[in-house]
């Protein structure tokens, strides 16, 4: 079978073996994968992240590496001894694999291929159904919606509160989403594309800014300054941390969502001044996983809107380049269907 | 009346009027007041600290600035129409003066003489009465205690988990003080100076380790290591942070209470990676400082092993200077009847 693998930081597409299901996994067939800002970023500092154990720990970067874990996927064919749904059903999973060895990450894995591969192993304790008449293309959107939930729970906002969200990618607008899903109305998000900015508005920001014209705070303040607000940081580049820091009103709290790679500048002293919480997130539950996906089956959340292209695996390493315009692009499935 | 006040980033001692008490307002002379290591922040920083909204915002400082908000002192008299204890009692206060323009810091201030000065004004509505047989150079303690346990408070530590405490000057003393009223008993605290890692086993933590030979988080490891600890970062100077979320284990919270003045480097996807909180705290409130002097009247705290010198107002520039080496100096109390 074939599968886009990261080689030497660019993306190559080899045929490999077609992975055989273990006891308690799933042979399934990719329908529809997000690329995520992870991935670009694994390609970007892959050393850096196995370093800092994250996402890839272990991984050896001078093999291919396996990517691709927003995603849908169809049953064909369960392991010895386990109970699975039926072949052809519709499935989506948390990106992680019950292996012999323990949980390991569905994809950043040398042995196990993932998303940007026609087939894939899936575990079945992990699976989560997607309801008939889902777009299997929606239903990849679990994943980056659950990291959303996860960074809104984490922040203990709740209704009636305001929010800032700074960076509308798909992170960013996850953010919006989960606001909106947890009741939270008085939205102001920020970012320097009009179509990002477009985006948060249909995906329920109050006010979508761009940040030149007028800084999100200063937004905040004039519409919904009654409340402390909690700025979201989903921008994730240097010098994001300290802006939030120094827009985010006296005891407020900042969560960072972004993953900025770079060693970064803070001034303590203005976070001190203010008695300001940050919270750093990432990932998210099984729970809230089932959650968002919940969310999208009905209909809750406009993710139509977020998918901005479709690739087949050939074209998966020109998908990355093109990701790194943000006019052009916010998520891109890939459909190893596809030609 | 005399008062020693900063002039151009040193301490001169001058001789002012002494102040009158207006409405609400309590002439009090100073028996006690300590040094704090805010002061000599601001001594060396006042600028930066004036800009960035911190205490003393408003100051100018091309003229005096009074100092001196760690304090007892008995009261004189009170201003017209006041309630306020009777002549002679033994009084502290939060450091806050309440004017006819609202409230205002006392220390940090050009027109009020604060604790460096034989008398100073204090409000009747803020005063904490010192109970008999408290000696008045332990109650000149209760502000800085007051400021440990706002820290804790704010972490929301409980009985049962673990801290480790990065720094052992009178804040870093203080914190440890406050675990130990919260019921916190697995504390394993860290600084270079042998002299205050005694201090932080007499104020109560379990270990003090001299980090050169092993780091606090090593001897948290193998002593408390079963719940996630939290750390608390009371040394403030740069690159501390980042090596307080690199020690600190997944999901932990890491309290920042000492000042960095100076902008820091942290690396973000390390706290990411283990979603850690980051809360910076500082000052207390009424209530906090109540309890502190409470604590401190019932014995609770042996504050008396932080006292290491007196002087009178003619020696509070050389204290200044002293108090920069950790092993001769923790607190420095400024008695104005001293000679």
């Amino acid at each position: 079978m074939r599968s886009a693998v990261l080689r030497d930081g660019t993306i190559a597409v080899v045929e490999v073996a077609e992975p055989v299901p273990g006891a308690g996994q799933v042979l399934c067939r990719t329908l529809a994968c997000g690329i995520c800002g992870s991935d670009l970023h694994y390609a970007e500092h892959g050393r850096r992240l196995v370093e800092l154990g994250g996402p890839g720990a272990g991984v050896d970067l001078a093999r291919d590496v396996f990517m691709g874990h927003e995603l849908a996927a169809e049953v064909v064919a369960a392991g010895p001894g386990t109970d699975a749904p039926a072949p052809g059903t519709v499935v989506t999973s948390t990106p992680r694999l019950l292996t012999a060895h323990g949980v390991e990450q569905i994809a950043y894995s040398n042995d196990h291929p993932a998303g940007f591969s026609e087939y894939l192993l899936l575990s079945a304790e992990l699976l989560n159904v997607v309801p008939d008449g889902v777009d299997p293309e929606h239903a990849a959107l679990t994943e980056p919606l659950a990291v959303g939930l996860h960074a809104v729970a984490r922040s203990r906002i709740v209704r009636g509160e305001s929010a800032v969200v700074l960076g509308c990618g798909p992170i960013g607008l996850a953010v919006i989403a989960a606001l909106r899903l947890r009741g939270v109305e008085a939205i102001v998000a920020a970012d320097l594309s009009p179509a990002r900015r477009a985006l948060a508005l249909e995906l329920g920001a109050a006010h979508a800014v761009d940040p030149r014209a007028e800084p999100a705070i200063e937004t905040w303040r004039h519409t919904a300054g009654a409340s402390t607000p909690v700025i979201y940081e989903a921008v994730g580049a240097r010098g994001m941390l300290q802006a939030a820091l120094a827009d985010c009103p006296r005891g407020g709290r900042v969560v960072v969502v972004g993953v900025c790679m770079e060693p970064d500048e803070i001034v303590p002293a203005v976070a001190i001044m203010k008695e300001l919480e940050v919270q750093f997130v990432r990932g998210s539950t099984a729970q809230e996983f089932a959650q968002a996906l919940a969310a999208i089956a009905a209909g809750r959340v406009p993710v139509a809107a977020m998918i901005t292209g479709r690739v087949g695996l050939g074209g998966v390493g020109e998908a990355f380049a093109a990701l790194r315009d943000p006019e052009r692009h916010c998520k891109v499935i890939v459909d190893p269907r596809l030609p």
